[in-house]
């Protein structure tokens, strides 16, 4: 099924999830890219233009929101963040599947955009877990772990707005990325994906 | 998530489309299990009794259907076949996964009685791969094969009724096998399946 159009998949994990090793995981895997977000805060040391973020001046992103060049965007702490377009319509088009990890406004942005995209979130076991997990780091003041925690718990009364919901249960990861390979292989099988099942069995 | 309760997982698939080799790959798997059918119709040599069918009087099938004992049942060149319900329920209450493998009446009949079930069409890769492989056994006469290839386009029109769509491309059921394993895996995530993912996070 080359000729199948790639699957826009939107990943939501909050602090403690594992999310980054679980989605370069899946990056090895081919068949998966990864959009680079556009962002208006300054660059971090040691990050690259073009690879962790497109990084653009207010002005240059709000002309882009304003010419609909942005799948979505948010604003978050005086800074916008969004998915540019073009970009991900190409690598749809090429049949390969675009991985967005977004937070939870973005992912419902997306979903009223491309209501076919698939969009998961990824959890620690438990609330309990996560809090062990994000203290267990040892290496943030009790105040941001507070802080974090907070957003955190936000973020998950979102969960049941998502299509799949997936634990990373012993923050190892690998379970959680076999359960995003086994989501794509059967959203692929769906039949609201293919309509012409029929028509084409014929052909 | 032992505590689910194992998913009804209804697969048809026409003459040719390898669904009885991945049936048994899949009960290998374990978590799996296959219902034994009832039926009316009389034992074919070697068949046992509570094996291949549960073999029953016209009498004794008529009682169950009275006292909804079918989980669906239909009628076919003239015998009941059916789904004993009491074995289903005890199955997917022990949090297993239970195969049904019935025709696309069956089908649409125990999505009825149970919206929650899968619903899963096997197909050979087209219809014209499906004529070949059914000449290719040159174990059957030209007017069984056209009687075949007949029932099969029947229940082909039918394909886009079930959940998902899935091919035997090659007919050796590996990639079929595992598109199984990942329909399920992903149907245990999906959202609609946990309801109180949230609350059961902060429990």
């Amino acid at each position: 099924m080359s000729e199948q159009r790639g699957l826009l998949i939107v990943v939501s994990g909050p602090a403690g999830s594992g999310k980054g090793t679980v989605l370069s995981e899946l990056l090895r895997d081919g068949g998966y890219r990864y959009s680079v977000s556009a962002t208006t805060r300054a660059p971090r040391q040691g990050e690259v233009d073009g690879v962790n973020y497109h990084f653009l001046s207010r002005e240059a992103f709000e002309a882009r929101i304003a010419g609909k060049e942005m799948l979505e965007y948010t604003e978050y702490c005086g800074n916008y963040y969004g998915t540019p377009r073009k970009e991900a319509e190409e690598v749809l088009a090429s049949g390969q599947n675009l991985l967005l990890e977004i937070e939870v406004e973005g992912a419902a942005n997306v979903k009223r955009e491309y209501p076919e995209a698939v969009s998961i979130m990824l959890l620690p076991p438990s609330f309990a877990v996560q809090e062990k997990r994000l203290r267990g780091r040892g290496t943030e003041t009790e105040e941001k772990i507070r802080e974090r925690l907070l957003r955190a718990r936000e973020e998950i009364l979102h969960a049941d707005e998502y299509d799949y919901v997936i634990y990373n249960h012993d923050g190892k990861s690998a379970e959680a990325v076999e359960d995003i390979r086994a989501i794509v292989r059967a959203e692929r099988a769906a039949l609201r994906r293919n309509p012409d099942v029929v028509k084409n069995y014929f052909a």
